[in-house]
């Protein structure tokens, strides 16, 4: 028996439904057909990202989508307030200053949010186009608080661009709401999807940046997209497996109700954090993300051969830490088409080769604390 | 009965096995697993791509992989001569504008190809940072003598940026051998998959200008390409299920054998011609491409009419004309999975069609002509 489990953050697991879905015979975009797809799946993308507002779909990587974000609503030499924290914030960086935005980062250590008085105080002493953060860190397991940071920024002339590629599915993200004017994310992670798409939510107010922007490039050209969009068509060849899996995806999260989903990711961030503190291992973060937990290494474990045995013996993908952290943490998923059994034999999984690798603990305490918390689920 | 036959140039129809392929489990591609299977598709891609230079593989679709080629090696205000007989050429030339380079555009009506003198004379007129042209234009069916206006390219400074996007796999192209500096293709072309990946292959002469170029986009940065891929990795997210239908749609096409791909091809198209000459209708384009057939309609047809009576009746799946072209003839495909029985069988629908329509012809006539060309494949 050869069944993968990936707890990685992203790829996630994908439910057999979707990828049947996507091995039925293609057709083609530029048809009636293709169309009624996807006014179908812009219809439901609204609903699992919790706006009014045209969500963009690109054929390629959330980087691809984020750079979009930035390069159509952003001026050159724009003033960019980056909110840094992780690895993928510092990627968002990495791009405002390719693109010669003049950036004021926030940055705080790893496994820390900044917080909505940081960015209040930031905002007091400068006018900023854009403010750019991830909501869930995915490389450091680490949320932000999102809606009071929103309200802090949308008292400016700044946009709020969020990087939501861990956090929409997984956790409460309601951009129009709290005034998140661009809301990123991927395919796959909670969305339970291949990789291969990204999209992005568009205010009124980042639609007015936009029309000011002349940027060079096409494919990531944002007015191209939405021009496309208001008719339900695309600029370019569209990934149509993929969409039609997203198709199928987005059903079944609104089909099991996203705050219901919401609820399920939530419960099982809190039963692999209890299952850690009961065998004595420490969770990562002082603000960990309910879509991904980091826990640290006992002292003198080697991720490598930790990884390693937990995929040889139960097929079972962690993943390792990224940047600073690699080495010393390990990272688990908890979005997407994962489920309380899951869970629960992910954290027997971590028991066994913990026991192997000589850390010393009371077998078995995990899976209790776990079954504590995700019996919540079912009583 | 509802079995779709595309005879789009592209998407093109998927093989079953291809299909099957992506919807095995997904798996992580930060894994010694993908970078085995990624080394493969490597490989195979450069027996496909005829290259020994490092072909890129891009999660996105052709538009990217072009722009990606563009302006990862022209400078801002560089010098292009731009090959231009249809909607993907003017394409190329919207993204040489955007990027701010100085256009030369050699432009011919459309259904004709720049000829190799027209070139040369252009390129003794001026230096250019590059060329660009369409190999075969897919929205004119029509397609140049490569061959020829790469020697004439090559012994300029200039490199060679060709759109290979329905000429790869489909009809003989010989960068290496013939000096294209970068060949683009898309996966949902003669490569058998759905849309999703772009290619381009980057020569020795292209990598040392891109050394001198500082362009702003992040996603499409070929250097991060390029390192990556020396390691069998990719800089960011690859469309792993896309990627995994790839290796098993290359590994078809090794088996058939290249040449024979082509040899394939080409028999359908001179099929088709065949038959549209025998039933009295003109074969659109001075310079048919093998890839895909250009077919006027008979005066007084109505594009949609028709090519709805091939959909509804047979779900044959036939392209309009594209540009100035629309509604003034069909397209039909001719790459892929697609063999002589399936023309045969569109020929047939075809004839059905245009007799139910009023069109006055011997019945049969067409399916008779092919007959006698695709014959030769099986003798």
């Amino acid at each position: 028996m050869n069944r993968i489990r990936l707890f990685t953050p992203g790829p996630t697991n994908v439910p057999e439904e979707v990828l049947l879905e996507m091995a039925r015979p293609i057709f083609h975009h530029r048809t009636q057909e293709y169309k009624t797809l996807f006014a179908s799946v812009n219809k439901l993308l609204q609903q699992v990202l919790q706006t009014a507002n045209p969500v963009v779909t690109i054929a390629g990587s959330g980087t691809a989508a984020f750079e979009c974000a930035m390069i159509n609503t952003i001026p050159q030499g724009g003033k960019v307030l980056s909110l840094s924290n992780g690895k993928f914030a510092e990627r968002w960086v990495t791009i405002a200053k390719r693109n010669k935005c003049q950036v004021t980062e926030l940055k705080v250590e790893y496994g820390h949010a900044v917080t909505p008085q940081q960015v209040a105080d930031a905002l007091s002493k400068g006018n900023y186009d854009a403010v750019t953060l991830c909501h869930s860190e995915t490389s450091t397991c680490t949320v932000h608080d999102l809606q009071a940071i929103a309200a802090h920024v949308r008292k400016t002339e700044a946009i709020l661009i969020v990087d939501g590629i861990t956090s929409v599915g997984a956790i409460p993200v309601r951009p129009d709401e709290w005034g998140v004017d661009i809301l990123v994310t991927g395919s796959q992670k909670a969305l339970m999807l291949p990789p291969g798409l990204g999209f992005l939510s568009v205010s009124e107010k980042a639609r007015k940046k936009i029309e000011t922007i002349s940027q060079p490039n096409l494919y990531l050209s944002l007015p191209h997209y939405l021009k496309s969009l208001s008719e339900n068509d695309v600029p370019w060849t569209p990934a149509v497996t993929l969409v039609r899996g997203l198709h199928k995806s987005l059903e079944m999260i609104t089909q099991e109700g996203l705050e219901n989903v919401w609820k399920r990711t939530a419960a099982l961030a809190r039963a692999t954090r209890s299952a850690a503190t009961a065998l004595g291992l420490k969770v990562f973060s002082s603000s960990p993300a309910d879509s991904v937990t980091g826990i640290h290494y006992p002292a003198g474990f080697d991720d490598k051969t930790f990884r390693g045995a937990v995929r040889k013996q139960f097929n079972i993908h962690l993943a390792a830490g990224q940047g600073t952290m690699q080495g010393r943490i390990f990272r688990i998923s908890h979005m997407g088409y994962v489920d309380a059994l899951d869970t629960l034999g992910m954290i027997s999984a971590l028991e066994v080769v913990l026991k192997q690798q000589g850390y010393s603990f009371n077998f078995g305490a995990g899976v209790a604390a776990a079954h504590q918390e995700l019996a919540k689920l079912a009583l």
